[in-house]
């Protein structure tokens, strides 16, 4: 065994998916942020009435799903059908912000590496809008929870 | 006090900085990839003598610090002037990968986001490689370690 | 009733489409750039024997229209299977310039945005080429002005 | 006189302003989206509580300008200081969108471009969000308002 | 008979394939890299034991030739199946290093063009490395040398 | 000695430039696209007498030059002050084609990169347009022939 995405002489490539089947496929990633109960609760306060921090967040998530093969250098492009990107500020405990994201494709490959891009880019803006009164804070438990599709099936991480 | 990408409405902009002056400033952001030694085994084997898993991170990275401002909506773009990256393979303990990225510039804004970017699309990159393998590994303790310049001067989280 | 790329709960998503058919969709969108006839005759002037004026409007329109999933957040990416862009000077009256792009695609969702981004960055890089001899220019009239292909069917503005 | 991107011999390029002194620059551009009352409200309502439509604009605006020297192929990348992007709903009247941007630099060339690409993409990008419910909405009054700093000095529109 | 890519009137345009078949297609792409024996010396020692030199170009090619239809200005996005880049030093003399790419896809065109990109790319980033020991290198022989699918059928240059 | 993007163990790296002088650059390269005299006499005819197949060419290299960063991954960004790309039919024979690109900077370090990207994108836009009616042409002679500023002072190839 080894790593699919290098040849046997130890070079990387892009790994040939042209046999694989056009299937409908969905992956879902989730990451924390961890920063203070007082900078959280200006995310929520800026929230309202018409504050943008959140949805800044969001839209950056969705708009970096889409530009994943681009920025991982082995990774296939593809179409991909929908995505959501979700904040749940206070979660799982005061002071952090718990991000979820979630993308669907009909293709050769799964999205595993969108949905964990979109909460990756998702989180960093998060990151960038807090840094001038948390430069502490920290991005934690980002890892995929969910996929569905393809010839590995579904898999839950907290099954 | 509040968020400073958020204006008095609520509404997000891209803060100004025609006015701080132009100095060198540097950041240093780490995270760490956790999955298992018989993974990262791999990694290293693949390592040697011309395997091209640890540079195809490395130069993601470097390659998405580059992209900040096009990811991170209210980023300012600036020139850098260096970055590193760099991958420790079984630290801080077996199973895992610790990455840092250190970025320079001599521009109006800081380049902490620029840091924590290169790890950040480093990190996603080695889990695109071990995903075969491990789709359990999880990226975490992804933070601004260190920064210098400007105005809020020299900072070191662990000191 | 309502927005359909806004949730229930007011946040944004990239509406789901993988229940959509893959059909042969095409949409037609135009605009106009208003400037004076003087700068029109430049336009026209520097059209000839070899002038890139125009030719540089077009190009910039057609790369546009493969860049829309990355510029408007909501957008799918998805495969154009043609473009044209064509500048029409002097109408609809002197010292205007129309544009027109058409757009070609086979997959689940229209080009709509794609055509009426195609006109905006070929109207905008018109603009930028007159904005030293005109500042006062404008553009104006973007619109859709025909689609046809999914479930909407057949659709023309001016019918 | 003539286009200043034309060469002589008719051909395109970018001109030359290694000799222009870096000095601060400030430009406005302006648009409006006309659609119905009834659209405007939706946008409205679903900006409350926490609707994310128009922030979904702001920020497609402001990274839109971003890539201003991506998508017009004559203009100089510079580094931008500031941007914002404000969106003002029925002005000048019911069922229109009148949106603002202003962008700030520190450089050799002026930021009109970056301002009229920042109110176009924000323009497209509320139009994806309408089209599902009134496809004959038209992006027009799109313009430069304001400019300051550089050779030609200040510079109003509406002076 | 006449260039495709041109209408009758002389205008550029990207060429309506919406009416082609859905094949698979494979393309390969070769050029070389010339300069002295004294710097692929260099190449190879700094690829032991784990120099990043070799790897950096394939990275880079391999990014390359997914942004394809964004550099060339009237080529389609598509979804590229598999990426290889290959490079062989002192090939084929000594002092040179052959650079060739293998690119496949399942889509209404052929993949020339990603592969040529693919082997100019990963080309220009050997220049980059080598320019300052070398400021003499060219970079030649790059031209497409085989290519299957589609409604050409198979081809090689060297048959 | 060895390869400056090469460090000690190996891995490749952006060079520091931050302690070099920000400079007037200037780099000048250039490439040959070998075909056939029909060939050429097609692109010529094409652009007469608004053909624009040598500004699709021209283009696409402006924007290539400004892209060299994203694509070349060593590269630093930065700020682009000119950019010409000249195309000379039947230059240095019948059926080929001369391109020059010439690129100036005021930065720490050198536009070769630029400058080559900007032919190198040129040539395959030439390329793609007549690959229908000539698969078997090829790019050559791609290489940096004029080079001033900076600490290495100027420099030609055919001195």
């Amino acid at each position: 065994a080894g790593l699919t995405h290098v040849r046997a002489d130890g070079s990387a490539h892009m790994v040939d998916v042209s046999q694989k089947d056009v299937t409908s496929r969905l992956a879902e990633a989730e990451a924390v942020l961890r920063t203070t109960a007082e900078v959280t609760a200006m995310l929520t306060d800026d929230a309202l009435p018409k504050g943008d921090a959140l949805a800044t967040a969001r839209i950056a998530g969705i708009m970096g799903a889409k530009r994943t093969s681009e920025l991982v250098p082995l990774c296939h492009p593809l179409d991909i059908s929908s995505v959501t990107v979700d904040l749940a500020v206070d979660d799982p405990q005061p002071g952090a912000v718990r991000l979820t994201a979630r993308v669907k494709t009909t293709s050769r490959t799964g999205v595993e590496m969108e949905a964990l891009t979109a909460v990756s880019v998702a989180a960093l803006t998060l990151y960038d809008m807090i840094k001038g009164v948390d430069r502490t804070a920290e991005i934690t438990d980002q890892r995929v929870v969910h996929k569905s599709g393809g010839r590995s099936g579904e898999w839950s991480r907290h099954a």
